[in-house]
């Protein structure tokens, strides 16, 4: 075993587009464990979304990064020392430990995973923080009806396809909208929804028009800016949308003006901003759920794996830009 | 009595700022009365910025007006004949009978009022459809505790005024909005607001973020544009907005684009879109408090009136462009 752990850091803000130069690497040697801590050896790290906005130095649900300090981020790894009898080396378990190599839990910071996984990086998709996060804006927030339409943006993505596979288990009409034919193909044809629009179409506010006969009962949102507008030009009375995230307006210098209030308004729509970290509480509800259509295979998800932590800067732009096919995942070790 | 009904109908669907070219009288016999029907002489008209939306030929939350067809409005009359024993001619009535000398009425369609009464001009403000929006708006929707910051947008208009008034009966930090100084020293003086900002000055930013030391818990929208985008600027996490109105946007030929989608996610608002006509069992609800509160000398409000229905469309657009003082009625008869 090495003894310095390796993180990457957010070298200085970003201005607008998030670049390599604004990350850096750095080596500090691995940490004395105190009594009930556990050295972990990281062998996946989740890349999302929301931490770009993490890295603006303005006002948000958790205190912005400074310069210098740990990129954020999921992780899965193995127990390498222990000082708590009940996390003996070899114990594999989920935490948020960031980019880096190493890092220090106790047992009230991780979830500790069956050892006998078959894919322990479930853990970070489906049967994690991403799983959770579409069940609760679908099931939670949106409440479809049988027979209700629900529109899903980012439907490739790792949120977006399991939001939208439940909402079809609740009995929905589920229109994905994503960007580029060889997604939308994988959305109707892999994920099973009814209709998947392609954004970059020339046409697609008349195809997602013709995909949404009866309109849009619940719009789980993760990209927000004119994508969004098209959706509530489409909104139903009493509809319902999930604010997830805002992923085309991330890097961007000057936000989107989004021009449908009127609809929202008209409609009598309620909109429900959320960060699933606010809802520790909702874990273990989704996560029966969300294991118990795994085990049946109702859930289907792609990984996009990239390979070694320095490539973590790369493969996170590469996400934010929509270029990845299913959750990115960055190998750390294995 | 005269044996014609004079009504201002829509002469064709505004493009842009609504003129008074886009109204025409017309005059029709009085209707016969069925069986169980009551013929009212309307005395005074509500007018409300919602009646603006219904002109546009857009989908809406209902059917839009078609030229040649009555703009409809609530109103207080009095019957004149009646084929109901229980409204007997002399009944004083509450009912949406619209931009009309006579309306017909049944027992289902009318509030029957207190012959008593002594401003039965009430029933169309703090104890009609206004009052009731602003209690559900914040009592329903806003559920502000004590101690909290409400944020009021035209907090001199009919349902702003009322509106901040009962936040404050919640004991709550109430800020208005408003324009002019001659608007916001009323909101201060008058209804008992903690601070009103004028949005018209060029510091306006600056001095609603110091009239918002701890944030915005709860805002009462009625404006949207750039003044909801500047109070969202100031929101605080897990707020909630009541969404009643968007006048600055109902004569806009381009919607204004809404910038703060980052605000609404990064602090996990919940934006609530109503229309008061979609809750009707929760009319008793908000008239017992109204009325209990108005009875106390607690809810204090001004009245903006106008002589003669023919002066309505001017009325109408003084209104709409924040010209009145006060809610807005037209006197139809003495």
């Amino acid at each position: 075993m090495t003894d310095l752990n390796t993180q990457i850091v957010m070298k200085r803000h970003p201005a607008g587009m998030v670049s390599e130069d604004d990350f850096s690497v750095v080596q500090a040697p691995l940490p004395t464990l105190q009594e009930g801590q556990a050295l972990v050896r990281n062998l996946v790290l989740s890349l999302d979304p929301y931490m770009r906005p993490r890295m603006d130095p303005l006002r948000s649900y958790a205190e912005p990064l400074k310069p210098g300090e740990l990129m954020p981020g999921g992780t899965v790894g193995e127990v390498v020392q222990s000082r708590d009898p009940e996390l003996p080396p070899g114990t594999l378990v989920a935490a948020l430990l960031g980019w880096q190599s190493h890092g220090v839990v106790t047992k009230a910071t991780v979830r500790v995973l069956d050892p006998g996984m078959k894919q322990p990086s479930a853990a970070l998709s489906v049967l994690g923080m991403t799983g959770v996060t579409a069940h609760y804006g679908i099931v939670k927030l949106g409440q479809p009806k049988p027979g209700e339409t629900v529109v899903v943006t980012a439907a490739s993505g790792a949120v977006g396809g399991i939001a939208g596979q439940i909402a079809k288990l609740k009995g929905c009409r589920v229109v994905g909208i994503a960007g580029g034919p060889e997604k939308c193909r994988y959305v109707v044809e892999e994920l099973g929804f009814d209709a998947c629009v392609d954004y970059r179409a020339p046409d697609f506010e008349a195809q997602l028009a013709a995909a949404t006969p009866n309109y849009v009962d619940v719009l789980f949102e993760n990209v927000g800016g004119p994508v969004m507008d098209a959706v509530l030009q489409r909104i139903n009375d009493h509809a319902r949308i999930a604010l997830c995230g805002n992923v085309s307006q991330y890097n961007a210098r000057e936000p989107y003006g989004l021009k449908g209030m009127r609809q929202l308004l008209m409609h009598r729509v309620t909109t429900y901003a959320f960060v699933i970290a606010d809802h520790r509480d909702y874990w273990p509800t989704a996560l029966a759920d969300l294991s118990a259509w795994h085990r049946e295979g109702k859930l289907r998800f792609k990984e996009d794996v990239v390979e070694g932590l320095g490539n973590a800067p790369a493969a996170f732009i590469r996400m934010l830009t929509g270029r990845n096919f299913g959750k990115q995942l960055v190998r750390i070790a294995a």
